[in-house]
């Protein structure tokens, strides 16, 4: 389904590829899963002026468009290891196509991962990733597996790439030394792909942050038929947000932001101190930010008074 | 990356599959790859005015959307099994999702396919799919294992999807009769799976055609670094088009065409009988075309005439 003029693919896209038997160029490519391992598949689509700004740099276009894909293998514990590509451009801009695929094999370089299948076209700006992984099986982090007073984790910290989304919406004003912090967060996210595969057989849930906290923790609670609290002043954030904490806007960064790709978990209690231990052996801040309930609710406090509560659902931010 | 006005997927798209260890829901579904057998994957992107018209049938384009890639597996000796769907739409329509989603699902019950990831986004009408089957390692069917003096084979007809769309662009007039026949096969294209996976060991290069039999034969050309000649006149037709063979637009309908989604082959003579079997077995049509030789050029002779003849790339149709 390529028309001649937009057979790209050999130019931009046909690299050398790892653990892949057929590469680009055929009617499909082969690859071969490990014996016994169970095969993770993710696919995600990426709409110019939706899922990243019409004049956003193709570079990070690139990076991001296959690190979120990745996010949801770490969310899986799954070692992410093949991807195919399909792309809508609305004409040949050979410029654009160079800073892209650059950005896109950086990532895939980052994390081992071949980029197998492969399909331009014409239209409006469209990038469409699937992403393929593996794990052992019975041994996937899913979303359904929280229990009542497991404690509540999260990866790095929330809401940095939202406020850099909305210093670029013109909705906050942030220094130059300040936009570095929140614009790299927001345009090259790093999945947390180790994290995740430390955390099989540790985690009773798990969630990679795409929609915001509340949105990506309700999915959990949902799932798992549980509720939570949690302590806002207690989530962590860079000192730029601590200081502002107050402030509406970045209450709706913080929990509502999304595009963090911060993994969050459950765990029981007792696996406190291995969980504290593998935070510093892969040297990722993982904090504790509250704990599971049997109440279906998810209650934010803020200094002891309720911030925001949500019952049903968990989709949106009151 | 799922906005919640758009989380239709539920609505819409998760329905019992087979096959599969865990399905739409999570942040990746889960799949088990049968013991030695290798995975076949490809990707295609679908854009509403390039691939198809902006009025078209949404069951149509349901059913379609899933067949180019099925027919991907066929090309390649694969069985389908499973699929992930990614679709950008302008706006929620619910009817337009009905029907999209029932021609969707017609297609995979058709081959007895598992949807097994989805994503919906706010965009211009885009449609991507993934599909994955399996096959036995080294069974692949190529488009690179074409010797000299092969046969080539093609099956079921040309031209028939090109000269509906030519009727539905006002190219040509088609009366109300003999208009079925060319519009099922552009909306309702059949994939040759079974044909696929029997030449497995007996096709020496397949591929699908997509883009019309010159340029989906120049590939397999290419690949295989050899050239062919072709009879116009044996090439197998409907009625209608047998009529009107002098006609240039039905020449290009089946010389240059595409969307037939026929599986064109190569064979070494002494597997003749055994494909004409074959063609009774599977009670599908399958016709000796040509012969592919050392000069690397495509000829297709029209009584004894060149008709056309293309030397590098095969892209085009002159």
């Amino acid at each position: 389904m390529m028309t001649p003029e937009f057979n790209l693919i050999e130019t931009f896209f046909n690299r050398q590829i790892p653990h892949t038997d057929l590469g680009i160029g055929d009617d499909a490519a082969l690859i071969s899963v490990t014996g016994g391992l169970q095969l993770a598949v993710s696919t995600d689509m990426l709409v110019s002026g939706i899922h990243f700004l019409k004049d956003a740099d193709p570079y990070s276009i690139g990076w991001k468009s296959l690190a979120v894909n990745v996010s949801d293998m770490a969310a899986m514990g799954a070692l992410p290891k093949w991807i195919t590509l399909a792309i809508a451009l609305p004409a040949i801009d050979e410029q654009w196509l160079e800073a892209f695929s650059n950005g896109f094999f950086a990532c895939a370089d980052a994390f081992n991962i071949a980029l197998i299948g492969g399909d331009t076209t014409r239209g409006p700006l469209t990038i469409s990733v699937t992403i393929m992984g593996e794990l052992p099986k019975n041994q996937a982090l899913t979303r359904a597996g929280a229990l009542d007073e497991d404690d509540i984790w999260v990866s790095g910290t929330l809401g940095s790439a939202a406020l850099g989304l909305a210093y670029l919406q013109g909705k906050t004003n942030l220094d130059e030394s300040a936009r570095t912090v929140p614009l790299n967060a927001l345009h090259q996210p790093n999945p947390r792909v180790r994290l995740g595969l430390a955390l099989r057989g540790i985690a009773s849930s798990c969630i990679d942050i795409s929609d915001g906290l509340i949105a990506d923790l309700g999915h959990i609670l949902k799932e798992s038929n549980v509720g939570a609290y949690l302590r806002y002043e207690a989530l962590p954030v860079i000192d730029l947000i601590q200081s502002r904490l107050q402030d509406p806007l970045i209450q709706q960064c913080v929990l509502a932001g999304g595009d963090d790709y911060e993994l969050c978990f459950t765990a029981p209690k007792n696996q406190r101190n291995t969980i504290i231990s593998l935070s510093q052996e892969l040297e990722t801040p993982i904090t504790l930010i509250g704990k599971t309930t049997l109440l279906p609710e998810l209650v934010v406090y803020y200094h002891d008074k309720i911030l925001t509560q949500t019952s049903q659902g968990f989709d949106h931010f009151a």
